[in-house]
């Protein structure tokens, strides 16, 4: 049986090795600051390749910031960016897609994770035209979801179809984009571009980075406003070779998959051994690193006195979140299930 | 004579190797994110022995976040935030200030690059308590000033009796205030919140950091405003203690002293030694790490054609800006002077 | 029979004579402009004695401008505002409280077209304290509601006692506050003030002004903020005795209550002959001077036939919504119930 | 000798008798509001004539929000606004500009009262493309000045060129622009859209009408923004008819320009008499209705105590403005001329 471990977010963990070794290897001599070095220019081409196409990109350091810079080149300011009420820029990003777009966040009123097409249907045709209404300009998806669903190409492409009809825009918040990329194991490029999508929020820091995330762009005009945009909201690096070495070995050699993979298999261990256990279910599909449990205060309490870590305030009574990331280990995950069933075991269920 | 060298800004110099060591000594284990971490809370015990009191403490990547966010603690939507026109916060930074403030930047008529307290008490009365006017908030000032000068305590003290008179809030742009401290040889506390300042972007990116800044804030009130404006700008790092452990590094043993020392000797060096070339003069006294010179056209390009980097179309006719930093060699410095004896030599002058 | 009317929106009536005269009257000589004149003191005086204590009055020209002004200057950027989700600060104001608060609107899940303060409690508490989140500043209801419902003085004040412990303040947005006053037989200090509304967006342009509305000011320390506010968004009237006389012509006599209980009147009067019509019945209470009935689409598309003009495309299939005014007269009324009974009995209902 | 009379400002005075009238008599039956009314469609129709061409039309009620509004037409978030330093938009509307448009105001180092087209180039010039700086995106002139000076078509033709040159736009803030017309004796065309000028805020509110003033927009593609833009800045007013009323009987049988010739001649009229006047000279020429004067002080405070009422604390010591409108009688100049002959005789000088 373990001695507990954190399951509470990817950010408790630090940085994969690689990465740490990219940051020490940029540092040597002089290189033109704010983005005009040879790391970020390397960093430009690997994301042509890995999208199969030229691509702008911009590099910052946290996915907020990646979020709402991407929205507001999206969004005028009587616009709406129309989005599921679980998303992240509409509870967990403290108004800063509001500031950046100083528009208007709709929550969708579809179920579940994921925006139901139907519904947002007739909500991107909601006050089209009405000088009254704000206007429907973006539509924002989370990819893989805050209940670690992952949304499949068709789906991508069916609310591309919609917002291209709509005149609209569709933004994709990739935070955990590598979890959901290795769980549908299709091409990049069909989750995003191919499917409808304009702009990326590519996230780094989640999978193994310190603090690097990018924006990339299929559609070309938004390179006109997105440098200044970053500028003047103090997300333009000075010494950007630090986050675009971080960037580059993300990328290379396929780290960033890799550590995926690694975070979504703990969670898929994590379930199975959980789920087995009596007083324990799984809410929603594990099918990245983020696990929904249903559990008896009994074993929450039991696994938490035990050293395991976890949040479980916020999703209903009895529901924890359990995250895993590229350095949780098997033995982390047989300990907590192991320990979950002496809780069980004890209380004769 | 040197092979060239670049002299363009601090900001194409990387990072101090305590720093980079420091960064991979903090990656061991899970860590609480957004700043409830060990390492942001020893920062914030640093900076209260380096001050001398408590201080609040925000850790940021960008010396325009540290600049827009602590402006937009002091500055309500209807102020006005004063400032020397040359201040970085009212040409460099894209509109930040505004765009955090939603306010206007005033730019002061002061001559040079420091703020004339005297000029500055008739800007501080100006529209005061007319609704047509926006109301003076907030003064700003640099320290080292764009150009390389140094308030002193005193001159800091009597813009800070001016502020505290008009009731109005004292920032300080400390994006190289290490430069400034060493070059007045006062306590931390001296230059800052014994003399009037509120708030200080302090900073360490051009001095030796990746990307990390602090906000320091001197006025208690504040602290219940800024970590919300600091999330909702998208600058609330989720593994903050990787900018915690840059801060940390560079705080300990004096590096940050150690580094300005460095940089400012280098610079004292190289106006020596090119003032007494044939051709070239200092515009205005080597303080910091911060050189402006007039040159003669065949100099300045000599210098260029052997290697030596610098900027010089903004600044007039002639003159060009020479940048020091901690990396800077007596080599690079001596290989400089040498190469523009050289050219003033071949020209017979 | 009559020969149509328009139940269209109170918005298509004109001015009260009263009202038209008082702007005449007040057109000689000079005066102080932006609102250091004698009919703004005079309007002042009136609201003081109408809510029976000093209040700060600001006139503006419409109420988005009431409205939005009134939430910026009880909500900080990282702010929300709580509201009904078919108040019309969410639905009918492109985006204004977005734009002049800076901050995220929030919707409550509250059923009818009040708040419900037991979801209300809840969604106070949301959040409250975490950097991620909007902070709750402000609940603002809407009195009379958008579907003609009137909040009583208990159930205001049950609101402002939740919005007092969550440390929040509330808004009334009174564009009917007339039509809501005349239907529940209170004081207007009963509806506002006793019951914890800080500030009042006081119509009368709805109600027989041309344009001219009130925010009315009960937390003191809002009028710091206010005038400046008022003028940077372009709504301080230059020629301010303008509004005034038509504010005061309005509160005059009791004139503003005497339009409403006409306008109420002729909406109890509409309700009680359509709803004896067959095929038609009324949706909510007829409480004020709007009507939701649902009908079928013969009735309303004869009646559309014979010049009854209103709307009916926005809440759901055969709900049509009738607004009365001031100026509607017995004739409309009954002509149209006339026209609907003809158009029921041609179908042989 | 007179009993005094207010030179203060166009804004002391109220409205033109045909004006009032006109609002009167559009007060018959039900009308569309929100613009879709027969006296808004009439004004684009009258401005269309005016103009010699088809124009856009927003009638607003405040020459700020017209300003304000045009502005964010024209000026994205990280763009500047450049004016001559004491254009209304830089001194005297409370950051309006900044808060509509989100972007810098940046006022011309230019002399005098208007831009110095030489200067003006340059300042265009500065930072183009450079992601440090705003992008300059409009120029904005008064006509006239706010010291009453003109702008021939040809200097404003001037302007346009370094604009369109610039590919940034011209706006126009005509507060005053009917004084300034019949100065120039010139077609309203020339003055604006053939010299170059995008967007225009024609007043009408200091030259006879209550509160009403348009945007006359000459570029197309900006009536894809500014309904929207008007209506989230809270200045679409409902019963639009009160304002197209005003703005038709001020445009009918061209009254604005009798009250601008009245105005304008008033104002030579008093120049003519005071600067005969032993201690008074003009500081500027009279071209319109605004003068400035250089006194004595036993001149201007006997003025003041005869009851002539005047600002005078702004423009330098000695200096007062007058300021003349449509109301000003030959009685009210005349009686002035004679009190100051008379402080003056009294003086012996």
């Amino acid at each position: 049986m373990g001695v507990g471990a954190s399951f509470r977010s990817d950010n408790d963990w630090g940085a994969s090795p690689q990465i740490l070794a990219a940051i020490s290897a940029c540092n040597e001599g002089p290189a033109r600051p704010y983005g005009a070095d040879e790391w970020t220019r390397r960093v430009e081409e690997r994301f042509a390749r890995i999208f199969e196409r030229p691509v702008g990109v911009l590099l910052v350091a946290t996915g907020t910031a990646a979020n709402a810079l991407s929205l507001a080149a999206v969004t005028p300011p009587w616009g709406s960016v129309i989005c599921h009420r679980h998303a992240h820029i509409n509870t967990d990003e403290c108004g800063a897609p509001e500031f950046f777009t100083s528009a208007k966040v709709v929550s969708s009123a579809s179920g579940g994770s994921k925006l139901d097409p139907q519904l947002l249907e007739a909500e991107l045709a909601w006050g089209r035209g009405d000088v009254h209404s704000v206007q429907p300009a973006c539509v924002s998806i989370t990819q893989a979801t805050e209940d670690g669903q992952v949304y499949t190409a068709a789906q991508v492409a069916r609310i591309g179809t919609l917002c291209r009809a709509a005149g609209v825009r569709l933004h994709m918040d990739g935070a955990r984009f590598a979890n959901a990329l290795v769980a549908t194991d299709r091409a990049a490029a069909d989750l995003t571009w191919r499917a409808g999508v304009d702009v990326l929020s590519f996230g780094a820091t989640k999978n193994g980075a310190l603090n690097a995330e990018a924006i990339v762009v299929f559609e070309e005009s938004l390179m006109a406003k997105l440098p200044y945009l970053r500028k003047r909201a103090g997300h333009l690096s000075s010494k950007m070779r630090f986050l675009a070495a971080q960037m580059g070995a993300y990328l290379d050699q396929d780290l960033w998959l890799t550590n995926a993979r690694t975070a979504n298999a703990m969670a898929r261990r994590l379930a199975d051994g959980l789920a087995a256990v009596p007083g324990a279910q799984l809410e929603v599909p594990a099918l990245t690193n983020i696990l929904f449990m249903r559990m008896t205060d009994e074993l929450s309490s039991g696994l938490r006195r035990r050293g395991y870590d976890f949040y479980g305030e916020r999703w209903g009574p009895g529901v924890i979140r359990l995250v895993t990331s590229f350095r949780t280990t098997p033995e982390m995950v047989d300990g907590m299930v192991a320990a979950a069933r002496e809780i069980a075991g004890a209380k004769g269920i």
